[in-house]
């Protein structure tokens, strides 16, 4: 928050991560467009890429002493227009809002500068404890740093 | 709204349609889960399996002179609790609003009586011009009646 | 092996198990017909519903001591004409062999008769231990027996 | 056939294309492994990026004279090994055999080395006509040569 904020300028904070993808065969459906249930695994491979390269891992592995996952609460997409078949889309990721124990994802999809969709994503920090069980946890410290991205340095 | 509602009593309306599904292998991650994304394809099929239980056409064949088709603008999806492998999941079917050119449908998903998911789908009215263009359209009357389902009649 | 099979007749064994689906928005592409990939999960599909139908577990739960899983390592389609969307297809199901350790399925699928896919998945009987290795293992001799369906009573 | 694979020495033919692909989270399932079909649309999708890659359109556009397309009449996969969420799969994408009016793919799946997956797909030639209909077509001389890759030069 700044000044400029507290006048009722919008901030329009950088992305702190982007990517790109072509559409694939898959991805289409009869009405020759991307199916709208497709953005999702997309905005989802996004958060991924940009969890890797903040150096934070997406899923435990067995071995690993890590035990922190993200499981979604919620997933929402408003559709702007439609992308078709190699289509390369423009994926910039935002980090809307780091609470104490969850974390929300702000998609914007465009393609040659059209957009096409805004997806959100909310999941929570879990502690994965043995057996499969989740437990709600705090975002640790380290963690918080590394997702706010590089704008917040 | 009438004069209950006024008062703060709740209303309970009834879905307009209801269905169930089984989760298929295909539905499921390496979480051991449903994936959040391969809810959206169920909600979309229980809309389209509603539309055929009240006369709608889904999609406009080639050979008929129907030309209303419903792109989606928006989707969104709560998660409650997992499902899982051969889960039954009851999907109801609500339609929250019917705007002049839009609908909204909300999906209540429960296994066994435990809430699992919460979704919505709006969709708006288009007539599918000669070449495939879009143009939204009102929603004609005959049809927002069969839209409003048993409860209103 | 019988005597008029030795003569060069044909034998036309009866599926073990029938089933129907209805093609789905997401099933489709493109093209506008389903997506050749989108016929697996629908095999995939009838398989685990016939497992069911004899009572075999398709996947050991964690607090079973069944420990058979079937993973596969072959699958196959030839694809003979197009299906599309909301198409009802006919899917019959059947036990091609039963290995020492393997079972082959095939899968005929039709649409009011017409031929769309003829499709093969090769499962292994495998004992899952802990820790999530598997071991092949011979096929048990009572699950060979429901395995090999009504027709070998 | 030359003299020197009749004297069984192997030909080793290097790949007309190669790419890598890693494995998102939507291509697992609850064995925690990618779902056997899930290699289908990887498999296409190299074989597209193969004919970007030699200039050859996937699919007609509206507005392009070029009428050609290649929907496919088999697609087969052997699983050699698992596959895992994160992993980088390298696809090494052979041309098997270019027909009269048709071409066979061939896929080999590796990861670090490790033996995944052998796919194949069998497309046939076909021309788009006015009104969605395809016919078979021979395979124009210039493609049949832009497809056998550099390796015939």
């Amino acid at each position: 928050m700044n000044d400029s904020a507290s006048e009722g300028a919008p901030i329009q904070r950088a992305p702190v991560y982007q990517t790109q993808r072509r559409v694939e065969f898959r991805d289409t459906d009869a009405a020759g467009i991307v199916h709208f249930s497709a953005f999702f695994p997309m905005m989802e491979a996004a958060e991924h890429e940009f969890l890797r390269s903040v150096g934070i891992p997406v899923m435990p592995h067995h071995e690993s002493e890590e035990r922190l996952t993200w499981p979604r609460v919620a997933a929402s997409c408003d559709f702007h227009g439609p992308a078709r078949f190699e289509d390369i889309l423009q994926i910039d990721l935002h980090v809307d809002r780091i609470g104490q124990s969850s974390i929300s994802y702000r998609f914007e999809l465009t393609c040659e500068g059209r957009r096409i969709a805004t997806g959100k994503i909310t999941a929570v920090c879990c502690d994965l404890k043995a057996g499969g069980k989740l437990v709600k946890t705090n975002v640790p410290d380290d963690l918080r740093q590394r997702l706010s991205g590089p704008q917040n340095d």
